[in-house]
């Protein structure tokens, strides 16, 4: 693969200043329609020590506007990012609509690293590369140009680069004291590595563009100009349909669903109720300050019908837990700053540290279920979603934290029962509103698509819990004990 | 002062029940009319170990809707936050409006803390606590409820507390060894301490409120008494002046401004600028190096005139440093996340982690400048703004960080000229509006308000630098100069 990067190719520097001029009136230009355009870029730079890659990227910001593009080199690793899943990293500077970020190193870093240090099998590598993949389609779906560079060095070149002193303080890499043998070995099995890594990656949304690095002002006219191509072409795209879509109205000729088998009658006694709250709020208070003495992190979801009982339950369990232990999230409207980034990134940059409990109260099933139903996402957005959901959970296990999720179910009569009530009680009546009583009207809609939800998301790691709410008493206790368990089985 | 916090008031069951049905619907009532207010709720708890503060901040989670509460204990100190000033922490997790924070552990309990064992001296506690004052006062004048709440026990409750087994699994605390008088004389310390720390910050904008906690009842219903007493009177004042005041036309009776002392005939001709330009850049890459390796910070504020060249020298400075060491941030409108916050807030967001350059393009100066002169900020909110501008700066300076700031300069007949060309060159037609015309015409009332703003703000540590801005060539070496001397003094 990398031998058509041994060519020898080079620019003269007359040739280089010719082409410089109208590439950065182009860049830039470009640069300045990104600015109202509905997408980020991410530019990732990766490849061989030595190559010139700090070099380029000073380039970009030099021929382009500065103030446009973050550069993000990701070298100081932080306890905060320690202590979440490995993406959170990246997740929390991906650029918003019509801004550049550079990664200068990116997802490939670690596991390419890992590999060729053996501390990771191929096998694994191309596991990773997969879920990088995935990552990138998410964001390319989503609309993000992503520009993936990698630059590359012959062997002879990059010994030579490396014991230069110069290279040595600029990136500060100890000089090699090994033989030559050694370093050759090394070198080539980082190529091969990192080839592995590149095959895996160089899909056509995301296609990896690869660049012979020897000659500078090759590497960096060439470089300039695949931003421009990309850019260009992306900006020539029509813009993304933007939601609002007339949505069609869901039918499944009157088959069950996964709603129907939830045992609506079940029912607690006051007596029992208050016994068992009592143990449970006791028992989760408890689990609690163990997770966080060995620093189990918890992630809650909480989704349901309206005046399911969804705050109450939630209540129940806040009351049991340490106020310092967890970090309840409501969601509602995005604001500005989280609508001009991928839908899943209000949810991530709230994520919480090893031993803590972040519970969403509404959370990113809200791509699957309002957004579906009213249309507000495209039918291509939330049936990806989908897959990108379980995605983001299995990131969560992977990392060690247990992942809870309860729809609150109650039948139609019940809601109509609360809905009246509310509407009688003078301090509950702000909590019932017109809308309330037109999702309602959609209840056959939302029975579906909560049936596809379950369907699609409820998995081993990560199961749907569906809580029978017509007796909130009996549903309050089921999500507690729920909890427990889930915490307990996985404390020490 | 604690004398009268040991009476040993306590309160039935029975009376707590009473009352406290009414206190909670009182209490949801307020935080729901404080959802739609423009100034967030920050309830500070602290005192003396075992006296329950964990079980007040539960209470209060039970008694309100904690979707609108986030608690933050502060004990999990992260290397992110180590790397920046000190109240960086809080910063980041003020409440926005509408919402409350509970800070369990706060800005004083580190001060408290050191000058308990000694760390610090009780003069330093009082200079901390006059800090923490002037941070309060400034939150307090943009609106903020600050509610302050110390719990206090007497010395053998507090001992029998601590030495109970239930209590040592709460706060973790091991079990203290030593004898007696030693405890005694440790809590008489803190307690004294901690009077000198109340002194100093019990003001009628954010009093102190000083609560026996002996009995459970009597503190929790005491605390939830005096939230909703503050809650009530605070949302019962007039909303602030919401801004677009019409603005006063500036005069100062025609005397000599602080620009004109700026020595605009200054020039550098083409020949030395190539030189100096390439010395300097060399030396600010090599110096950018150097302070990553040293883990020095560096702050630089960039404003000046339209049109004065601030984004082309601006250039020559990010040209000069490796992307991955510097952070370049434009302000403009704020986002609607921003604008629920103190106007500091979306500074204090941005700030860099050691070893990095933070680049202002517009700055917090812009509450002393376009929002005085344009009246976007009350007379009130503009004049403070100078202290509350020193202090942050003060801030940054103690941490160890480099600030610097550039008023860039030019004539007004230097801008005219330079307006006209952009309105002739194609290319540079977007960077002229009609804005920077209707500003032009306030020439005189600007150059009052930066007379006014070098005047309060330019200290000592952090300098304005006032760069005469005719000759381009001369106001980019100028800046660079400034630039490397100053972190070349500070580098060892």
């Amino acid at each position: 693969m990398f031998e058509t990067l041994e060519l020898g190719r080079k620019l003269k520097r007359k040739e280089f200043n010719a082409s410089v001029l109208e590439l950065r009136a182009a860049l830039l230009e470009l640069q300045f329609q990104l600015e109202d355009a509905d997408f980020p870029v991410i530019i990732i730079v990766s490849g061989v020590e030595g190559a010139g890659k700090g070099s380029v990227v000073h380039r970009i910001n030099e021929w382009m506007d500065p103030r446009l593009i973050e550069t993000h080199a990701f070298w100081d690793h932080s306890d905060e990012e320690e202590q979440r899943p490995y993406l959170w990293r990246f997740w929390r500077v991906l650029p918003a609509h019509g801004r550049i970020g550079i990664f200068f190193g990116s997802w490939y870093t670690q596991p390419i690293l890992k590999a060729a240090s053996g501390a990771i099998t191929e096998a694994q590598l191309n596991l990773e590369m997969q879920r990088i993949e995935d990552m990138e389609r998410m964001l390319t779906n989503d609309g993000a140009l992503i520009v993936k560079l990698w630059f590359h060095l012959p062997l002879d070149v990059a010994r030579e680069r490396l014991q230069a002193d110069k290279m040595q303080e600029l990136t500060r890499i100890e000089l090699r004291e090994n033989s030559d043998e050694d370093f050759a070995r090394e070198y080539e099995n980082l190529v091969r590595i990192s080839e592995i890594a590149i095959r895996a990656t160089d899909t056509g949304n995301s296609p990896w563009h690869l660049i012979e690095a020897t000659d500078d002002n090759y590497r960096e006219l060439s470089t300039g100009e695949i931003i421009e191509q990309r850019l260009r072409t992306r900006l020539a795209q029509a813009p993304a349909p933007n939601g609002n879509i007339a949505p069609v109205r869901l039918t499944n000729g009157g088959q069950p669903t996964v709603l129907d088998s939830v045992p609506l009658d079940s029912q607690l006694d006051s007596d029992e109720y208050k016994e068992q709250l009592e143990h449970y709020q006791k028992r989760l208070d408890a689990l609690a300050w163990q997770a966080r003495r060995e620093q189990l992190a918890c992630v809650a979801v909480f989704e349901g019908w309206d005046a399911a009982g969804k705050g109450s339950a939630i209540r129940r369990v806040t009351q049991s837990i340490d106020p310092r232990l967890y970090h309840l999230l409501q969601y509602a409207a995005p604001t500005d700053e989280e609508a001009s980034h991928h839908y899943l990134w209000r949810f991530w940059r709230q994520l919480g540290r090893d031993g803590k409990f972040t519970l969403f109260d509404r959370s990113w099933y809200g791509r699957v279920l309002v957004e579906r139903v009213e249309g507000f996402a495209s039918d291509d957005q939330w049936q990806r979603a989908y897959a990108e959901i379980n995605r983001f959970e299995e990131q969560l296990v992977d990392h060690g934290s247990v992942v809870l999720k309860f729809w609150l179910h109650i039948s139609q009569e019940e809601q109509l029962a609360r809905f009246e009530l509310r509407e009688q009680t003078p301090h509950k009546q702000h909590k019932i509103t017109e809308e309330d009583w037109r999702n309602r009207d959609k209840w056959h809609d939302y029975e579906l698509a909560v049936h596809d939800m379950v369907a699609h998301t409820s998995t081993t790691s990560a199961p749907w819990t569906l809580v029978a709410g017509n007796n909130k008493r009996f549903a309050r206790i089921e999500i507690l004990k729920r909890f427990c368990d889930a915490i307990e089985s996985r404390l020490g």
